[in-house]
């Protein structure tokens, strides 16, 4: 066996062995933990802003792109909210030994059927440090110890952060094995975590394409992950004019490297001509670039052509594309065959117009008179998030705690036998 | 495009397109179909007893193994329950539709978890015909569309059964495509099946641990199910006598070749010279061979020599290991490391312990003080079940109709935007 093997083995398996009793703490315990580790972080806010300064340096030499430079760059600000988000993970409700269901049988059986850690989980992620202060506080509070594996781009900032909170974790009753950085930046030690599914339950790839890409493919464990955030917002022909503007432009522009910005708005051809020209205008003042079709082309003399490939294409920049559809069934089937099944949203004044959308959407999240950019866990309330899943199973939408655990039927008898 | 793959891709396409009409059934229309599904099977028992003595006959000639037989054989009392299993489904309760939770955001957004179909399900099953009625039951009750990939063995009984079920859907408003064999016995079939991970969305092998095996190792469609199910009995120092003999006695022997009969029996030393004597007395007595070491073999000359592959050995017969363990800690370490994480049991009049036995195994279910052979969705109060899952993510211990579902979130708004 290779080094690099052995070292991620043995890693799996002093985590699985922290996995144990981390699963058979008090919530309060694993809050108390958590707040430990926040002010530490916050205290310790000189030596982290040190080693991201490192990160930063090499990274510029390195002629890193400018918006993944500015992911990796910490400042006393995003140390807090870190440190704040950390908190917030503390204060909700303990997600373990919660009991989904509960029955007793004719026989007398009682069957409960209760909320338990899922065990290990493993994140690969890129630049962003808060990543692995985000991570860790959701394991820990949900159960589960956490392998990470950072990116080589933030490598010291990230070995900083997990070493503060392994320090905080020795002044508790928590295993600081629960939270270890594989501490090994080489893309083969990426290849060898992806086949530890005798040990490692979940992996959570956190990144751009190519990684989930690289994930999904050559994984043996199940993966939480969305490969693309292709969202939509539809202005149906009963949309109040003011929200159909204000809310498309939201979607769209608030952020637009996020996956929750919409990349196609698809408008009923009945309100094209009143509300288009107003939000194309507002789109395009604010340096974004417009692709549509003939017919929306002829509103504005800025607007570029729009070509197949645009409906299923991820811009995660100031690029829209517009379709015109005669239906609210047309909108429907464009979603449903283009969507990435993240996030799609309505905008429209008919409820039952509206509920008809909601259900026939086949995406993890649908909205209604709402911009997409709300699809995230804090928002959500649901504390920071691991990050967005679009696959069906187990966890589909914001990955937070409770998609974190799994369960276990418990049964209790007085001896019964079975006929 | 090979003959065989076009014709699959076809089913899961026209199966696709009868799941989202089905998605949308009330559940009365569900439950109505169900009950005219189950009257036609009851009313056309005559031609199924026909087809299905056309299978018996080919697989005497083929000299199918006589437990082979026994699954494939139908009789008026086993078309009854069948007919039975799917009454009990129609009683059980919408799973679809179902609000997790809910909640209003300090912004005014209100956001639902509610449950959903997930969508194509397709099952791989071999020689019992009965899994035919069962699965098509359980996927229309939670609203999915099902490919059915019977057995050779079983092709006569299985077409007919589908094309009963078919016929009754026809008489209803759900799509008949709903329900779709794959009508094709070549195991070229399946190979391309396991690969249509555009279409169908989880996958459901029932049958021996090589089809299992198989489906684990090349489907690139997520899978529910159990390789193994070595069951543990635990015989706790503070077990009663009586009941830890007759409670292992059923775990082992009321049938031995279901995935829930216990495999080995644990004995804390302190009452093995106390219990075992009587158990293992009884065991033999009713031609189980029993097999132990040294320390147990004293108690009785009848008993054979046990090998460490003994304890990852499922027997799937009248075939027992039996150790002896010093604490209850060992007991729990050694299922911790051999079971196959399906059913695990501890008979003890101590809570205490029982506590700590509950928390501390890892498997799907876990008991005190009954019968591991208890481990089945219809004992659960789940109707049938679709099969028995190991795994942790999504479905764990018997599925059934909730286990068929995944949810979305809804977001509803008054035209929030997002800072």
């Amino acid at each position: 066996m290779k080094n690099t093997e052995k070292h991620i083995i043995n890693i799996c398996k002093s985590s699985l062995n922290a996995a144990k009793s981390l699963g058979e703490t008090k919530n309060s315990d694993r809050n108390k933990a958590l707040k430990l580790i926040a002010k530490k972080l916050l205290k310790n806010r000189a030596y982290i802003l040190l080693q991201n300064k490192q990160d930063i340096e090499q990274a510029k030499k390195n002629n890193l792109a400018k918006n993944l430079l500015d992911r990796l760059l910490l400042n006393e600000d995003r140390i807090l909210n870190m440190c704040k988000d950390i908190f917030n993970i503390a204060k909700l409700k303990d997600p373990l030994g919660k009991v989904l269901n509960s029955s007793i049988r004719p026989n007398g059986l009682k069957i409960s059927k209760i909320t338990v850690p899922i065990g290990l989980i493993a994140v690969i992620f890129e630049s962003r440090p808060n990543v692995a202060s985000d991570v860790a506080a959701l394991c820990i509070k949900s159960g589960n110890s956490v392998i990470l594996k950072g990116g080589k781009e933030a490598k010291f900032t990230t070995e900083i952060i997990i070493k503060i909170i392994k320090d905080a974790l020795k002044e508790t009753n928590i295993d600081h094995k629960a939270v270890t950085s594989l501490n090994d930046y080489t893309r083969k030690s990426v290849n060898f975590l992806l086949k530890m599914d005798k040990y490692v339950d979940v992996l959570v790839p956190r990144g751009g394409k190519s990684l989930i890409e690289n994930v999904k493919k050559n994984s043996t464990i199940p993966v939480f992950s969305h490969l693309d955030g292709i969202c939509h917002t539809y202005i149906d022909n009963f949309a109040k004019k003011s929200m159909a503007v204000d809310v498309a432009f939201n979607a769209k522009m608030r952020r637009t490297s996020i996956c929750g910005a919409t990349e196609t708005i698809l408008c009923h051809k009945k309100v094209a001509r009143d509300i288009l020209p107003k939000l194309i205008n507002k789109l395009i003042k604010n340096d974004c670039k417009v692709k549509a079709d003939n017919f929306v082309k002829k509103l504005n003399k800025h607007i570029f052509p729009v070509s197949k490939e645009d409906w299923s294409t991820e811009y995660l920049d100031a690029i829209v594309s517009i379709k015109i559809v005669n239906s609210l069934e047309d909108a429907i089937n464009h979603i449903n065959y283009y969507s990435s099944g993240h996030t799609d949203a309505i905008i429209t004044e008919n409820n039952t117009v509206a509920k008809v959308f909601l259900k026939s959407v086949n995406s993890a999240i649908v909205m209604h008179n709402t911009s997409t950019q709300f699809a995230d866990g804090a928002e959500f309330g649901l504390g920071a998030e691991i990050g967005i899943s679009t696959g069906k199973l187990h966890a589909r939408g914001p990955v937070s705690i409770s998609e974190l655990t799994t369960y276990k039927y418990i049964v209790k008898g007085k001896g019964q036998l079975r006929n």
